[in-house]
């Protein structure tokens, strides 16, 4: 086991309607001394949902992503609300984003996207046994939902407008224990 | 095609020594008017480098991660530099943080790591024909190198010390295309 750097001092040095970027002056069980900064997210984290309406297709979304100023196919995602259960946000979300209920739901792993300067983690979630559902979110407009095979991954990787690192890996993972018999 | 949003405004609202937050004001094609925050990253993006070393082995390295607070096993990665080749900049990479040099480097593919909020994106490296070659980074402390089965993905995602998505997007589409013979 690895013993952690000591956290010397922490502070905050930006902070917008969204966004918190903390310093960190560490050191290093050597004695090196480093400092740091990252983002610090809410409290509950993110759900990314993996809604299947078969053993081979999922539901993929495509919506303007401000990030990148494009749309983008991705899987239904949201932020976790204060004191929300994390099966409850990825229902919500999949009933905002795609118009469907699930009536199975399990976890099955967490990511973080930047672990070097992100405190943000992604529960990744199962959806399956879907009905029709529509819940109001707050998007500015209609979400397309485009259905997709398991088994054209690799398609999806050739798409200009396909890129979540996120969605791909949670992709790889169903498909992967669908196969095995572990789903 | 979806038209996309308007631009109606563009501003910086915060910044630190790393971070820079962008706040826009958009007009949907509908006529609805939306606030976004996104944090605007460097020009050249990042890189993501997959060292193979066998058909079936590749090297993660552990490393500190101060978003999480915590040592985590991930592929090496860093920032491109300023006018520097992409292939260039993960061959620097895999020296600073493996010891070994590539001889064979090409593009896989490109990843997004929130693209509802970040402009960054992570170009995925494949790096064969190794040899040992050490460069001196900016680490503070030594760097873990751990070899891993491309055969022993699941194990690696039941780790609590392996969360990157990008990492494990990346592992999943190499030993696809491996299995696949496309690489």
């Amino acid at each position: 086991m690895l013993e952690k750097p000591r956290i010397l001092d922490r502070k905050t040095v930006a902070q917008s309607r969204i966004f918190r970027v903390e310093a960190l002056e560490l050191e290093f069980a050597n004695g090196a001394l480093a400092s740091y900064e990252r983002l610090v997210g809410g409290e509950g984290g993110a759900v990314l949902v993996v809604p299947l309406i078969d053993t081979d297709t999922v539901l993929l979304i495509r919506e303007y992503a401000a990030g990148r100023d494009a749309y983008e196919l991705a899987l239904p995602k949201g932020r976790i609300e204060a004191n929300e259960d994390p099966l409850a946000a990825a229902n919500r979300e999949l009933m905002e984003e795609t118009g469907h209920g699930a009536r199975h739901l399990v976890h099955l792993t967490d990511f973080s996207v930047a672990p070097g300067y992100m405190t943000h983690l992604t529960q990744v979630i199962l959806a399956r046994d879907l009905y029709p559902q529509r819940m109001q979110g707050d998007e500015p407009e209609e979400i397309e939902v485009v259905p997709w095979a398991l088994s054209r991954i690799d398609a999806l990787v050739e798409r200009e407008d396909f890129t979540e690192a996120r969605s791909l890996a949670a992709l790889y993972l169903t498909r992967d224990r669908l196969r095995d018999g572990r789903l």
